[in-house]
């Protein structure tokens, strides 16, 4: 469940990795949908209505079937009515949060969130309040930056790899969420499962962004070198970090 | 009218083959739009409330105007809401149905459906219910996949050209249903305007298959190649088949 | 607040040229959103009961915040609905109306505008209406086409760089409203913010355009060359014309 800026974007990375998504966005379905699939990922962005009340119906659903479900708290903090929202969600113990640093430093109550989509916080800054959010929720959470913070409020891990191109592309954050999900249908620990999401989005970033000759051709590249990522080059990439 | 994940990539495969997309999506407006289109997509993915009035009022429209009109069910079977709206849309008596095996299986009431949005069978094993629907409704049934499946209930069309790199970009089978509608507006025969419309955007899909190192590149020259195949390529590559 | 089907190339159009987009369409969040950001879009595009009312507010708010703001009336003149509502909406006084010429003739009630989304009429002759228009509305209007008609009423500027490809990429246009919106941000005159963007795009354009072998391959480069153009490359186009 995500918003429509970024809808196809996210489509596209996942079966660039060889998942398979589907998006349901409406009350009616998306309770039955949640239960049935392997991961859930429920993005605030481009919030309506009718998606507000689908979110809470397949953030519920997926509880109850044990479907492992990320948070992607998109714009909270500044926006009081989504802020609600994402707290009643957090209710519903999400497997893991994925945000940036002020959406995730306002949904641990430490700061009233960054201007709109984008962060006016690091990683870094949101340390302490990712550590406790995932200890008051048992939801693991993932800060994005230039350097990713995970923790599941007792182990931390930094992801160290990326370009700075992948925050000229719109959506690569809300795919990451997307990814994480993914993950969570095949690896039992969230924290593995976020952290070999972020590593495989921001090496494939790096390949990508080598003689891109600006932000198009880095996006395309960018679903290239998802599909092509493998072990080695993984490897290859977070050892040189 | 079509879904959030593919409505960007919908609108630029039908420009690039010169025809001129338009979407509407609320039921204040569906029904004069679609009287006065040259055809109508009705494509059921990401369903909200509102679209699910405004197709059904689009596609009273059409069939009382005379518009030729192509029906999408996407993820019909598993989805209990949207089988019973593709059903009672099928009422409306769609042009052509396009969908993969398992949604024709599904709205044949030959099975419960695929997972999803992706097939779990092939269009060989809809055949017989691509053939009853296509003589229970007078539509033509267009079944997606490998090989694709084309019947107007009496004669059978096989389309044999593709790639695998075509499932592996979002919005491909959607996108097809829309390039049928285009045809349907410049060609009588509705079996010959979703065969035409299959054939040219699988062979497209081969010439940019033909180097392409993943699918993000290969979705780029799918709509150059969209735009640049001709009576020639068409043959060429239909013929080696 | 933007459409479904441009809503993600939009988005990557402003990240190329530095701005920070987000998008909101829902009636609980618009109007703060709108008095907060820097500037606004409201484009008519897919409209919905809710974004309908949302757009309402927002561009309420907007007025009353002082915030700059831009209404793209897509598809006004043949849509009975969304007339309505744009006409509501100039009462919000907007900084800038962009459209194409059909669309711009029926805002302006001289005509009863194109068929959907595209225009039938050439920026030339909605000249008068344009003129009309700014002047009863206090607006700059932006007539987009093979040559772009600005003014505000007293003065005119016409725009004739850009390359037919810009007609065969979904969202164009739409994107040209939010870079407008987005020059109306650091940019006092509005007049001026409409020529810098329409400038900066069909120039981006020209660039994009050079070798490309089709339109999918195009778009990447236009949102290549977005991120790339500077004064120079701006100055060496428009000279040329």
């Amino acid at each position: 469940m995500t918003n429509i800026v970024v809808a196809g974007f996210t489509a596209n990375v996942l079966l660039a990795v060889g998942a398979s998504p589907a998006m349901v966005e409406n009350e009616a379905e998306s309770a039955a949908f949640a239960a049935a699939a392997d991961a859930l990922l429920v993005n605030l962005g481009t919030l309506s209505a009718e998606r507000d009340r689908a979110s809470r119906a397949a953030a519920a659903a997926a509880r109850k079937a044990g479907t492992p479900w990320v948070l992607d708290p998109v714009a909270v903090g500044p926006l009081a009515h989504r802020t609600r929202l994402a707290g009643d969600l957090v209710a519903e113990r999400p497997t893991v949060v994925r945000g940036n640093a002020s959406e995730v430093l306002a949904l641990a109550g430490a700061s009233a969130g960054g201007r709109g989509v984008d962060s006016t916080d690091v990683p870094a800054a949101a340390a302490g309040a990712a550590g406790d959010l995932a200890r008051r929720t048992g939801a693991v959470v993932a800060v994005s930056g230039a350097v990713d913070h995970l923790t599941d409020g007792s182990v931390v891990l930094e992801v160290r790899t990326g370009t700075p191109l992948l925050t000229r592309v719109t959506g690569v954050g809300c795919a990451l969420g997307a990814l994480v999900a993914a993950c969570c249908a095949v690896e039992d620990s969230p924290l593995v499962a976020a952290a070999a999401a972020t590593a495989v989005l921001t090496v494939a970033g790096q390949v990508a962004a080598s003689g891109a000759p600006g932000p198009g051709t880095f996006a395309v590249r960018l679903l290239d070198a998802l599909a092509a990522v493998d072990e080695r080059a993984l490897h290859e990439h977070l050892d040189a970090r």
